[in-house]
This record gives C-alpha cells, structure tokens and sequence, in this order.
C-alpha cells in the first residue's frame, strides 16, 4: 500500500489521513481546548442515533474524528484479533469518489468525513462472518461516539471493490467492508 | 417452533423469555420505580464496557433485561429488515445448558441472563455476511446499555447448532448465532 496510511486497529494514539499520494496528516491524540468533548447520557445517545444522510457545512474537529475513531479501537472482537483497519477519509474529492461505490452511497460525496471498514483476508473460513459481526459491533460504537458529539452518521455497504481499493490505495486482498459517512446533520433527522 | 417465544426484532413492547414448553412470562415494559434507570454518560459507558464472565448473585431487574432489549432493537440494519430474534433466556437450568454450546461459553451458565441472537435463513447470499454485520451492531448497543446500567456482560459464539436448537426449541432453519450472558460483575474486569 503506497501513498496511503491506514490506521492498524491495534495502534492507539495516532489517526491516519488516507491522501492517496498527495499529504499526510496525522492527529497523535485529542488537542484540550478546541473542541468540547462534552457528551450526553447513554441512554439519550442510543435514542437519538439516527442514520443521518443530509449534513450542512461545518465541519467535523479533528478531536471529534479521534474520539470517534478511538470508540472503535475499543470495540471487542473475536480473540482480540481486531482485524480491521479503519481508514479515515476527509478529502472533500475522495468522498466525493467514494460516494460512487454503491448506490446507497450517494450520502457520502457531502460528508465531511467518512470512516472505511477494511477487512484483510481472513485467515481461515470460520472468521468470515465472524470478522462481519466485529465490523458491526466497531460500527456501532462509533456511531453512539458520534451521535454523543451530536454528529451525525450513515454508514454504507460497499458494492464496486475495484473502486474502493482504487481511491483508498488499498491492497487487492483486502476487502472494502462498509463506511460510515460523518457530518452535522443538515436537518431533524 | 412451539413451546418457546422469541422476540420478533420489529415487535415492540413485549419481552418473551424462553420457556421450552414449561411456563411463559411476559414483560410488557418498564415498570416505574423498581429499579434505577439511571445511567452513566456514553463515553463513561464506551470506556467502562469489558467482557464480563464471571457474575455476582445479584439478580437483574427485568425492567433492565428490557431496556437491555430496547436497546437492540434500536439497533440499524440492512434495509431496517431487522432480520434477527433476541431471546431472552433467564432460567438457570437453560443458561447451564447453554454454556455448554461453545468451548468459550461456560461463563454463561452462572449469569443470570443471557440473550441469544437468532438469525433466520437469508433471503439471498448477499445478507449472510450483511446479517452478521447487524447482528453486530446489536450486540454493542445492547452491552452498551448494560454497561450503562452497571451490568456486565460477555458475548460468544454458538458452536453446537442442534444443542441450541433443543435448549431454545428454535427451527431448524434458524442459526443460533451468538450469545450476550448478562450479570453484575464479581470483581473488577
């Protein structure tokens, strides 16, 4: 994989910017000050969550995108493995790319910034789907981070692999799994 | 399937508990005033979740088994087709039967609950790994919830498909998929 970083699920303290070949970015831990992390209850954040495909323009703080992203390194996976890479995605012409790669994607393209599920290879047949159940449960807790920050997300299958693999500089035996697309909702959803 | 009750994902309002053809209780919702509702902030409850296997003797309050339940289903999935039936399981016998399924599940005959996700037959093969995914989410948002109301809990896989299939009077056409065994922590995970 050249020209684009991807964030190991195991590596904690750094956020990668996928660039494609073009800069990099990387966010080593919340900055105090910027942007509040005050949240809301649980219960509140699983009540509100709602699939948001509609945002307006401001966007997302980079504190914001870590929290969310360290949500999903602190999700449980089968023996631990965490076999994902959870690629962060917050160039306006990549989403705008990623937004052609399944139909029910179209959301992407005004996002303000989207996290892609990558899924390696399993190493053997069982893992299959259990790798799918650990992508739901990593999805899922993002999306409470996201939603106690009152930001909104849709998340999204991916259909053209080709495509995916294309705009992330993802290697061929990876699979591109889902995204979640990230932005303030542009109305009540 | 006679002799058991499984909760369909869209029916609201109402938790069966499995019974196997010997009783059959009915929750129809929160009762007020019996035990807390209250809770801890999301991001308190993100980093507070742990796989919990081994339990104190404190029994749980079904207003909380329902709130844990309200939780799943309120969790998204493909096309809201809410393919999934959580079962409430909180008889002892049937809980030690239960750990019995997997090498990995004897923690689950001393919880005090455990809620067996249930996975019809695909429409088509695209939703076996999709079904998987939203089962997934469920999951996480049901332990959040538990963590939330000081609840531990600890998931794990269903290896004996017909052992389940018997404990739970499922059909035949329906995979055990996984297990959330539910109980107050013995110690600090």
């Amino acid at each position: 994989m050249s020209g684009a970083t991807t964030l190991p699920g195991n590596e904690r303290g750094q956020v990668a910017r996928t660039v494609r070949g073009r800069s990099l970015s990387l966010v080593t831990g919340p900055t105090p000050g910027l942007a509040s992390l005050d949240g809301m209850e649980t219960w509140d954040a699983i009540r509100a969550r709602r699939n948001v495909r509609s945002y307006d323009d401001r966007s997302i703080a980079p504190e914001h995108l870590d929290r969310i992203l360290e949500a999903g390194r602190r999700a449980p996976s089968a023996s631990n493995r965490q076999k994902w890479d959870f690629v962060l995605v917050t160039l306006p012409d990549q989403l705008q790319e990623l937004s052609t790669v399944w139909v029910g994607a179209s959301h992407v393209a005004t996002a303000k910034a989207a996290i892609v599920l990558v899924l390696p290879e399993p190493e053997s047949e069982r893992y299959r789907t259990i790798d799918q159940y650990d992508l739901g449960q990593a999805t899922m807790v993002m999306m409470l981070a996201a939603t106690d920050l009152g930001i909104g997300s849709g998340h999204s299958a991916i259909g053209d692999q080709e495509a995916c693999r294309r705009i992330l500089d993802t290697p061929a035996d990876h699979l591109c799994a889902y995204m979640i697309a990230l932005g303030y909702p542009a109305d009540d959803p």
